[in-house]
């Protein structure tokens, strides 16, 4: 099939998505066996056509060349935006990780027998199309497509307009791979290319089961704001590192340091480093020093002021602690206690990631349990919080919401459950005129 | 202290959520021995002052009273309004039963040795503020009360106008026992009234992490459209009950009579019934006429009217399959086999109940495995989908919804995780860097 025959109408949003719909029922029930020799037939599929997608991929960098002239684009966007056979090669390897993990779906639950021959199991299901915006980079498309595919779900993708050619071809690719399977549906990746497409899917709640907007945190509010579809993501991410007065001060520089510096755009960045009052002088200095060196602009507190006056602090305002700078600025507050950190953090923090260094067990614990977060560390940098460092293989998003998933989200995010009873002519009556009472006998396999 | 100590001030509804809020971090990190402890408090102070909750709950009956005769309530909703000496020790024996269940929290769902001395253990928590809107039924309160304390959640109630006096003093008490308990929070339960603080509460998605409307189609729509905070609940109830060629006729009647006729009114009774072709001129003409003897109004498609043509049987029309009757009416379908079944169903119905009566194991199977539903059954009455029923000892309520919890959801829905990362200082940078690969031990305990 060629790629020309694979182009989808973008014309009619609501049709294609129903289309991706009736995959996903076929999807559903696709034996785990299936589902990986159609992952590898994809990822051989990229590597096979590599030389399509740089093509395409080539034309989308002349334009955003472009744009980062003119000051439309960044050259951040444009950087994540280019790929090379380097790329391609690690998108197949990436989908064949995905391909070995343990099969996320028919795994039970839980069994019970309700009452003699009636039987009820509660199996993991895929949830049926899962929605995805997305920016620039093109290996997102591999990535949750092979996803969704493992976890037995279609997926509706809309990708940046800079990355138009490069996504449009990989989607071609991955449905020319499946439709070499009879019974793997094509429709199981559709991709849209405009906003307008996006405030059309938004519309749909009848058809979309879940939402991943990754992107600004204005554009995530604005998704749950114009939809009634479920949203997985997260806005901000305003993360703390606490450093307790019983710390290992190596540990507390090293933590420190990683969380602020080693990657400051992200959302498991550190924003703020709350200290307690009693290893304030010993840590703070030396530790504003390394932040200095390291082109780290310092706000702090007034106590930080007195610590540190001569390194170039600004003074910081109430407005820093509700700040997410994405950049290299780090806010400092110095704290009473951990009951103070705690409360600073469950106050501003946006439940994203959360670290303390102590070495104490029970501190921490307690930290850990009061701290209202998706993520809570003790002597570890804030930027561990991610799929790939978790193990789950590769990541939909991360959520800061409480429902569904929380943190890091892989393929256990895109399954949910169903139960399943099996009787024998069971009727409710007997139970309700107490001719019958239930057993409720839990069952081990 | 006394009830009038602890009547709310329903004036400043964010306040007062806030004030729950804060319950909800201290309830987070109690133990489940306090729990449980409290949960008993709260069950011998509703017996010890069953007294005024009589009192309370005859006022609320004389003023509906009025409101059945002025034809303004319905003598349904005044049935369910009435509570006894017997009621209360019910709902007394419901917290006692909550208390008794397995701890949902800090239940460990995965450990993993990410590299050497980095740990990560994935363990179960609360949500935080739950909402849940309800009608009459004051039962609702301890019931909700008991599932969210033992899931250390703290509670927004909004009852019922019909039903102030009775909530408010079920309130009371509960606010009361805990009281008692220096380390568990009072505003563990709030109570509102109005359809204004209603409509407060769902704006405070910053507040409230989960809502649950209990009540209409129309208000679950009217929650999902006005509020950003997820919603947990069901519109309509749109069941089938399937009779495959092969079914025993026995079990084919006795789960078709029960799904309709057990409690007509409910979200998990049968709306439609579908007859494979070749058992219907065997099953039907029976089938109508028990239903008929039930005081059930048949509809049937041109096929069962061709059956069933004296029996006083309705012709269907597009309309009947997309109905929620809540009442004694059936609409029947007569189908080419279990594929047209599955269309029917996964197109028509509302993603709630549906059972399959056949003596094939595959062919449930393959039934199950299409059909895009919470709960699907083999030979079982649509009735059963009910948390008493599946033991899980109480509901929050049935979600027909895919996200987060699904069926009939008891304390676990009321649960999600956090991830805890120990380290001794770890940082992203090696890893970054390529001096160091992840190991992604996992550890079994």
């Amino acid at each position: 099939m060629s790629m020309t025959q694979n182009q989808l109408e973008v014309s009619d949003v609501r049709k294609t998505v129903r289309r991706a719909r009736r995959a996903a029922h076929v999807l559903a029930t696709l034996s785990g066996e299936r589902r990986i020799e159609a992952l590898l037939a994809a990822a051989n599929a990229i590597e096979a056509r590599a030389a399509e997608i740089l093509a395409a991929n080539q034309k989308d960098c002349a334009i955003a060349q472009c744009a980062v002239e003119s000051g439309e684009l960044s050259r951040a966007m444009f950087a994540r935006l280019r790929t090379s056979e380097r790329g391609i090669a690690e998108m197949a390897m990436r989908i064949r990780e995905v391909a070995d993990l343990p099969d996320p779906l028919h795994r039970r639950l839980s069994a019970m027998e309700l009452d003699d021959d009636l039987v009820l199991y509660k199996e993991t299901c895929p949830l049926g199309v899962v929605g995805v915006v997305f920016e620039s980079r093109p290996d997102v498309v591999p990535q949750i497509a092979s996803l969704a595919l493992k976890s037995g779900n279609a997926v509706c993708l809309k990708g940046g307009a800079e990355a138009l050619e490069t996504n449009t071809v990989l989607v071609a690719i991955w449905r020319d791979a499946l439709s070499a399977f009879p019974d793997v549906p094509v429709d199981s990746v559709v991709l849209f290319h405009t906003r307008e497409d996006v405030a059309e899917i938004l519309k749909l709640h009848d058809e979309i089961d879940l939402i991943v907007p990754r992107g600004s945190n204005e554009f995530v509010t604005y998704v749950i704001q114009h939809s009634q579809i479920p949203v997985l993501g997260h806005g901000e991410g305003i993360c703390h590192v606490y450093i307790h007065e019983d710390a290992d001060l190596q540990k507390a520089f090293d933590v420190s340091l990683d969380s602020k510096v080693q990657y400051a755009a992200v959302c498991n960045a550190m924003e703020t480093l709350l200290v307690h009052k009693e290893i304030a002088l010993r840590f703070l200095p030396d530790m504003v020093a390394q932040f200095r060196a390291a082109g780290v602009e310092v706000r702090g507190c007034a106590r930080t002021m007195e610590l540190a006056a001569t390194q170039g602090v600004i003074p910081a305002t109430e407005e820093d602690w509700k700040k997410e700078y994405s950049d290299l600025i780090v806010s400092i507050k110095v704290v009473d206690g951990v009951n103070e950190a705690i409360e600073h953090i469950n106050r501003y923090g946006s439940r994203h990631t959360e670290s303390i260094v102590t070495e104490s067990h029970d501190v921490a614990s307690r930290f850990m349990e009061f701290v209202d977060a998706a993520n809570v560390f003790q002597n570890a940098s804030t930027r561990f919080s991610d799929g790939f460092r978790y193990g789950l293989g590769a990541e939909v998003g991360i959520s800061t919401g409480k429902i569904h998933a929380r943190g890091p989200v892989g393929l256990e995010g895109l399954t949910i459950y169903k139960y399943k009873l099996f009787g024998k002519g069971h009727t409710v009556g007997p139970y309700s005129k107490g001719q019958r009472t239930f057993k409720h006998r839990p069952l081990s396999e």
